[in-house]
């Protein structure tokens, strides 16, 4: 008899938390078990998450070590500052996998700057694709999921920093849709808002995900790389493209630097550089658990120009969490995620 | 050796075509053959849809019944009036699902009014859930794929139709993303005139799919219902929302309306009535095979009020036909279908 | 020296308020005197609506009868249930101008079925394009300004109703971006949930726009009017877009149709007749202070269809909010209003 | 008896002309002429520009010297390469205001090298704001108004340029909305592409305004300036948002940053520098004629970062159009221009 992999959702009525779930619902190996929320505890799931029909009539639970326990696998969806103190109550043998960024960063003093609260500790990151990172992520129990931001950008750029084919200076821009910001009520995130309108904001170096993007840059560089981060938000619920240049490190030719892509993310399931002169629309990877790229060099500006699409939901978060879940677990890495994106 | 079931789809470049493969690609018994095209045949797939990253390789040949020959099923997503003769030719043992319109229409009449040229021919009804249909679809080598606002249309009133619950008299006012007029280069498909803008269009009884709709409520109701229909087009790529209202008949409850429904719908996968209260929105079906209703009654103004949810290209289109094609082929109905949307 | 109209506006940091101001400040007369607000009061206008450049930096102070005091108008942008105690500390001399609900119904006993508190009172209502009510604005200093359904409905259906082309058994499914919703935090109203997604709401004879629409379509129908109304929420900051159907009574032919509204809109300066063909649509209105109608006869379905667009915030509120306090004072009733719309 | 400047519009059914049209409604001064187009002449304004209401009724004219003849001012808003040929048969004094690209490039090899024809001269360019070009706009009879991006660029980084403040090489990515590559039938321009999905296009140094940028730039820092410059599509009609960013020069301190903008800004009627910590949206500036600008000083990144908001259609068009007709022909330069959008 299959009794699958006993899996919890902590988090389970915000966005992150619906991806998780969508994704588990086709995944062949996950039993979906408890579903936690924070105030909608008490209610039905169907209220917040009506597109999942077959999850729609069970109840959330409080987000409690006990409502998690007895699980073999636990999602962890929940706001910054939560994550740490409950991990420490979940079993050192149960997997748990942090959507939030609790576990994400190497130096407290990164997290302390950013954050303003005692750092809780570095976990394995959940990027496989980074150079280094699939094989810490075999067999661990605890999985820091990557920032949305930081995915883009790290997949993005590592290939041209790792080659050296560009100065340690990097300038991103990226366009992300609301769901990035989560179901918080904020003014700005109100639909008369976004709509029609294009916005900056945390710009000028002040955003969260700045330190994660240096921490793996840096590592795939082999140096110190500075990170200039504006991002914006655009009307649309999903997705994210991120635009990364940095300098062309002399003697580098647009041939030189496309091949650097193609070794870089050859046998990657889900990195993929698009043919030459195709630039990624985040529609490409809607849904999908997939990073798709285009790099060129401006030859007039002197730098490498690289264009990033990805769904900040499911391999920016959720598909990433479960890839990861799925390589600490022995299982096929690509087992329930797509490459197949929902478009238009 | 599993070969899978060998599949060509002609029109493989547009909308309707894109999500046939969409679905094909996740599912386990179909196994993806020719993809054809017209004036986009000699290009890659990928340079149409590459959110279909695993298929973005393939070359589109021509749509001719030599290219489609040689497949156990054919799916057509072609304008309307190609599919019938393209159909003749191609054998009679070749499951053949029709996602135009071509053979959706019993009435030669009909046909001619709102299309002005010959009939092709009627065939069997890809709807399963309406009555009698299902039993229809077991076996046949033909199926006219419903058009989407009377799949949405036609799921929404046929419950309280069928049980004299409400006058043959149906009002209908849907809105629908712009996926629904398909990927022809129309000035009022621009981006720039459909976003920020909400329009109306074919009103006063000109819409195509008006005869179909009163095709199939006539057929559930057992007497000629007439509708009335606005269809409008909304700033959302996919998705159709269907408000349909009829007089109430003497005596219907609220009570008596819903039990209705709930009959109607029970045992069937991808019809939902949403809990009381809960009024449909298209971003519980996108991407799912469902269409999620909600039914009242409005005492004041003595009308039953039924609004309905679907993905025009999901079980609008592409899903819809696929379940046909698991029905024709005796296989588990439900196969490579979810219930699941993708959200937000 | 031009003293101007010294014009107060309560309620300064909100959707309504804000397009007041929008119009204000192009209108010749008024003199913008004290901005107020709710929880927002201490802080500067460019926080919440940093598009009025040039009143960016006034503070907002609180909404008292005493910070609204001095003024030859003030205008009332207020959730409903504000107006009345408020208004009744103002000058009997001085223009009051309710942008909200509460004065709105005639009948008290429709005002507590559908707001569940006592009634403020029925004050001259803002929309002089229905009959007889043009008159009745002309130096009034109290003016109800229609809900912006309301105001789309009752200009689309009364030619019909008031030259007894119809049946006064109207069905009305309208479609509205979210600011008709105010800035009010609600989930629903998040950029994430709304984009990519149409969605029913006060469905089935619930919304508080209901009454005020029969009030106004009985009267100009000489009769009881019947209204089922189901509102919807589409992906757009701006605009409704109504469509109303009725019975036509034997002998309405589609010419005898149209004659009636070029009659009844003629010399209308913000109600347009859209030329046969051509169906609205809310971009052809945005910002501007016009309805623009089509109107056809469905003969096979027996049906009057009427749709019409207009800007919820201007012609649907602020705009005629501000045309009636022309009315009012004597001004030329167009004067600082504009038929011209910001398209695409 | 009040003449007014007869006034002609070539392109009139197009966005840009649309735009200029929408102006020239509002403006005291202009009297409006001929309206041209092309495959469109013949029609009715109203079946392109149905917002524009009071012009709706005016028949389309063949763009010819012939028809545009007679004009005090010429607005030509045609697809490049079109305005030399015809502004060479217009009279000298007529005041030709050419929105097109043809004759904004001083040096003919970057014409050639982008736009791969002769390059037809080059104009008075309309940006007043840019040091010293107020001057050359009075008493001009020809104006090359600016692209959009460029005007977003320019006003964006002059100020730190001008005062040494940022080196010579700049990084920008721009998100722009559809309208601002036209009315054209361009299948990634269709609502079911655009809407839900960003993407970068002509990256890598390939867009036609990178050379204008430079021209403008390098005249503000008297040095050679680079740009390395990346546009997006994002899913909104109008409006640009640039983020623009460069090595600050040493020394360089958030207050001596802000400094330069408050003292380049200065007695601008157009620009504005918003308040520290808000950063500038699109919807800011839908319909008006300003360019809203926040700067900061990354000072981990050692990088000045400056993002600009700007209506592509308003003052990246037709309203930087209108304002240096106004210049020319010696009207007040803010006249029949607001600063007041159009949001939510």
């Amino acid at each position: 008899m299959d009794m699958g992999i006993r899996t919890a959702v902590a988090g389970a009525s915000g966005y992150a938390g619906g991806e998780v779930l969508r994704i588990l619902a086709g995944h062949p190996e996950f039993e979906i078990g408890a579903l936690t929320a924070g105030s909608n505890a008490g209610t039905a799931l169907g209220a917040h998450q009506p597109h999942l029909r077959s999850l729609a009539g069970r109840v959330l639970e409080e987000t409690t070590p006990g409502t998690l326990s007895g699980h073999d696998v636990v999602f962890l969806a929940l706001p910054h500052g939560r994550s740490g103190p409950l991990a420490e109550q979940l079993g050192e043998d149960v997997l748990v996998i942090d959507c939030g960024a609790d576990h994400r960063l190497a130096d407290p003093g990164d997290w302390e700057r950013f954050y303003g609260t005692p750092h809780a500790g570095t976990w394995p990151y959940g990027l496989p694709e980074l150079p280094g990172q699939r094989d810490a992520l075999r067999s661990t129990r605890r999985v820091a999921v990557p920032g949305c931001y930081p995915t883009a950008v790290s997949l993005a750029m590592f290939p041209a920093l790792a080659a050296g084919l560009a100065e340690p200076d990097v300038v991103v821009v990226a366009a992300s849709g609301t769901s990035g910001a989560g179901r918080a009520l904020k003014p700005h995130l109100l639909g008369s808002e976004v709509m029609g309108s294009v916005s900056a904001y945390a710009a000028g170096g002040t955003h969260r995900h700045t330190p994660e993007m240096i921490q793996n840059l840096s590592a795939a560089a082999g140096e110190r790389v500075s990170v200039s981060f504006t991002p914006t938000l655009v009307p649309m619920s999903r997705g994210i493209l991120a635009t990364c240049t940095a300098k062309a490190r002399p003697g580098v030719t647009a041939a030189s630097l496309r091949a650097a892509y193609e070794q870089a993310y050859a046998g990657e399931p889900f990195l993929g550089l698009l043919p030459e002169g195709q630039w990624p629309a985040t529609s490409m990877t809607l849904g999908a658990n997939t990073v798709l790229v285009q790099v060129a060099l401006d030859e007039a500006a002197g730098r490498v120009v690289v264009v990033a699409a990805v769904d900040n939901l499911t391999k920016g978060t959720a598909g990433g969490a479960v890839q990861s879940a799925n390589l600490a677990l022995g299982l096929p890495e690509e087992l329930g995620l797509t490459t197949i994106g929902v478009s238009p």
